[in-house]
C-alpha cells in the first residue's frame, strides 16, 4: 500500500469564498502515482468546508444565501461563541456544508461523475488557510 | 491491497425520491472478495444523495417535508442558478443529506449498526441515474 | 495493508449530548499500530452523529439552539415517525451534523488541524450507545 500528504494553502482574502481546489487535487494524486484507491480531501480548519458541486457562479450565490438564512452572521450577540470571537455562524455554515469528501482513484485519475468538483469552502477567511489532501492506494 | 469498482444504475421516475442501495452494495461486497477495508458509496450526479439512516416511510416522509422547508423547490425564480434550469432547490436539499458515506468492511460484511440501511436520495430525477461503489482492502 | 477495529461504547445519561471522543480513537490508532492510512470513524445509531468541530461550550451551546430551530423536538406530532416513537428529530439533526469522519492517519497520528476534535453527539441518548472506529493502512 501507498499513501501520499499534500497540505495544500491557499489565500482566502474574503469572508466567505468558494475556490475550486479538483485542478491540485488531481495534481497531488498524479504526483501520488497511486493508480487505485481513495482520497481524502478535508478542511484543516472548523470554520471551512471541503464540498463537492456544480462550478456555477449563480448555484455559489444561491448557496451564499441560503447559508445566511440557516445560520446568519450578524448579530453576533446571538451566539454564545462570540464572546472573543465573531465567527460562531461560521462553525455552523460549515457544518451544512460538511468538513470533507472522499473520492474513489480508478485507473490514476479521481473517478468523478460528469459535473463534480471539489470545492474549498471558506466562511471566516481574510487569511491564510490550510486543506488536507491524504490518498491510500496502489 | 486489493479495489474493486462498481457503476451503479437506478431509473428514478419521481423528481425525489428514496432508494435502499443496500442489498446492492453487499453484493458489490461480495464480488470484490474483500474482506476487510473500507467501502466507498458515493452520488455520482449532484443533485443526489448517498446517505445512512432507517428504512421506515413515516421517516422518509418526515424527510420529504423538511427538506422543503429548509430549501423549498418553488418558486424557482427565488435561486439564481434557476435560469435555464429548475433545480437549484435539489442542489441545496442533497448538500444537507450528503454526497456519500464510507462504511467499514469486517469479515466481508458491511459492518453496520442495528438500523443501518444505505440510500440513494435522489432530488431532480426522473431519469436514469448513477452511484459509485469503491471498496479498498484485502 | 494492515486493518483494525474498535467499537466504543459510551453512557449517554441526557437525551442529547456532545462528547470528546479524541482521546478514544488516539488510543484504538496506537494499539493498531498503523502508521500512514485513512481513520474511519462512525455513529452505529441513526440518531447520532460523529463530527469535527471545536472543544468549546459556548459552541456547543449554539449548536443545541440551532439544531432545535432547524429540526425542533416537539411537538412530537408533527412528524409522521412519531408513532411508537418520539425521536424524528433525532434523525433529522443526525443528518445536518453527519454519521461519520473520516481523518487522515500520518506517521501514527491522527493528522488535525490545529483545533480539530472529533465528537460523539447523540440526539436520542439516556442509554448506553455504539460508535465504530476502523482504520487501514500501514
Amino acid at each position: 500500500m501507498k499513501s501520499f500528504k499534500k497540505v495544500l494553502e491557499l489565500d482566502v482574502p474574503a469572508r466567505r469564498q468558494f475556490i475550486n481546489i479538483t485542478p491540485s487535487v488531481a495534481e497531488a494524486l498524479r504526483k501520488s502515482k497511486i493508480k487505485e484507491g481513495l482520497c481524502l480531501v478535508n478542511a484543516m480548519h472548523i470554520t471551512a468546508s471541503v464540498f463537492i458541486n456544480d462550478d456555477e457562479s449563480g448555484l455559489h450565490d444561491d448557496f451564499e444565501e441560503w447559508l445566511e438564512t440557516l445560520a446568519p452572521e450578524k448579530p453576533y450577540s446571538q451566539y454564545r461563541h462570540n464572546g472573543y470571537e465573531d465567527n460562531a455562524d461560521a462553525h455552523l455554515k460549515r457544518t451544512i456544508m460538511g468538513r470533507e469528501v472522499v473520492v474513489a482513484v480508478t485507473d490514476g485519475k479521481l473517478d468523478f461523475g460528469p459535473w463534480e468538483q471539489i470545492f474549498y469552502g471558506e466562511f471566516d477567511g481574510k487569511r491564510r488557510k490550510r486543506l488536507m489532501i491524504k490518498i491510500i492506494g496502489e
